[in-house]
């Protein structure tokens, strides 16, 4: 096959870097609640920040360039769909890190470690997704049944502990923490889901 | 008129379908509300649940006919968001049920069971919409005046229950609780809202 | 350079209507938070609802013209976005004022009014950005960075003011309603961005 626009060939290599960008973000996050035995969570929600800052610009500048771009190497708004996507992803990671700070939550729940390690794992299953979409889009979709079993698994990780928390949780401050955590990291996972469906549509539209 | 291309026609019965798997949702939670007297809500949960699932399914074949097909009846962009409220309503009435379940929620406030029948009363209109749309798009444009009439309707019932209970409800787990009952049926009825909104533009596109 | 298609000019002059439409609305409620001593909310918000109304016919209006117009001055898509954004950030001033009257709110706390402040200068560079889209399309770009920047800001305000609930406000039903007004207002701010990146777009596009 010969590349006769192969300008185009850019925005898959954007996409690999936003993809590998938001699992740094991921990982960093999920790492120190793996293991923080009540750390303050300043430092961890500062190395987020900057890597959800990055992220920002990443996005901007795939956006830019599909203003700018006539031909794209697949629909104009499955470009636009996928990168805010994936940047909405980060947003909700760097959000959980934030309220963690902000509620100055020293000692997170174990649901919120494994939530994190669930958006991890969406994360790299995103970047091979984009990583094979150029090359080999018949193995896209595999990526995507686990993204949306990841998914699955996340919802009813929260469900159970928001569950728990109105069954044990007395203070409604402590509560209300808590149960928002949770959920903005549910919302991580369900953006991380959007990700696959539009990577499911451009492989379909493709075949 | 002769069907020159009548795959294409399969999209409005997929349509009618989503609609009436909608209904039949809607249906089943409102029943429920109306006369609960004290029931664990575990089984009307799990009944809706069944539903939204199949609806999932039905969402996720229209997408993907979508993809996989070139010329259709009306815009894509529009079809794409057509599925996506009409599933979004789903998805709500569903988050109603489920927080039901989770927060314990035996004796729901009469409100809830209000909110409940007027989303059911919208996805009839829905249903009704999307039968005409095909042959007779004409109708189509006084169901969705009065989808957003029962919107308006729900917005009004939603803020008087929420206003309700910041005044005498003093136990701030449950104010949490009911509040969020009320808020998810009210988006239910936004999100029906978002579809008489595509249902009118493909209208007026096609006039 | 001869008009050839008249009729589009209008989609400029409706989306000035809507952009001075906005700024009216943040600015009541603005002018009302810096000065409003224990006053009666509900005064303001029926002023606020009665703006955000006429808003919601405005919207309406471009988006049928839209369905009905073949040919627009710009991309149908951004034109919907632009819409849709201009009208979600008077939503959300219209909720704010909405959760003061419900939430019987007659002493706002002061990062609010900051906030409400930030609403207005975001509208005001969005009615300037719009008013430049047509003729000097060079000069929107400025407006768009300075909506950003007021983003970033707004976002600094509406966390300080978070955190510093959960350290002090020791009644969780203040808290609630504090909090919600603070992330509504927060939301405004995040649709007016919302706008400005499609003003970006359409620049870029038609560079």
């Amino acid at each position: 096959m010969v590349r006769i626009i192969p300008k185009e060939v850019k925005f898959f290599e954007m996409f690999a870097e936003m993809a590998a960008n938001l699992t740094d973000g991921a990982r960093v996050f999920s790492e120190y609640l793996k293991d923080c035995n009540g750390t303050d969570p300043v430092q961890v929600r500062n190395q987020v920040k900057d890597i959800e800052h990055r992220g920002d610009e990443m996005t901007h500048a795939i956006l830019k360039k599909l203003n700018q771009t006539f031909i794209t190497p697949f629909d104009r708004e499955d470009i636009h769909r996928l990168a805010s996507s994936i940047d909405d992803v980060l947003d909700f990671v760097n959000a959980a890190a934030d309220r963690m700070m902000l509620y100055k939550i020293y000692n997170p729940p174990a649901a919120a470690a494994e939530l994190a390690a669930l958006v991890v794992r969406q994360s790299e299953e995103i970047a091979h997704a984009v990583k094979l979409l150029e090359r080999n889009p018949d193995h896209v979709m595999q990526h995507c049944v686990e993204i949306n079993r990841l998914e699955d698994e996340a919802d009813r990780v929260a469900r159970g502990a928001i569950a728990h928390l109105f069954e044990h949780e007395k203070d409604p401050i402590t509560l209300i923490k808590f149960k928002e955590l949770y959920e903005v990291l549910e919302l991580a996972t369900d953006k991380a889901e959007d990700a696959a469906n539009v990577l499911e549509a451009v492989v379909l539209k493709s075949a």
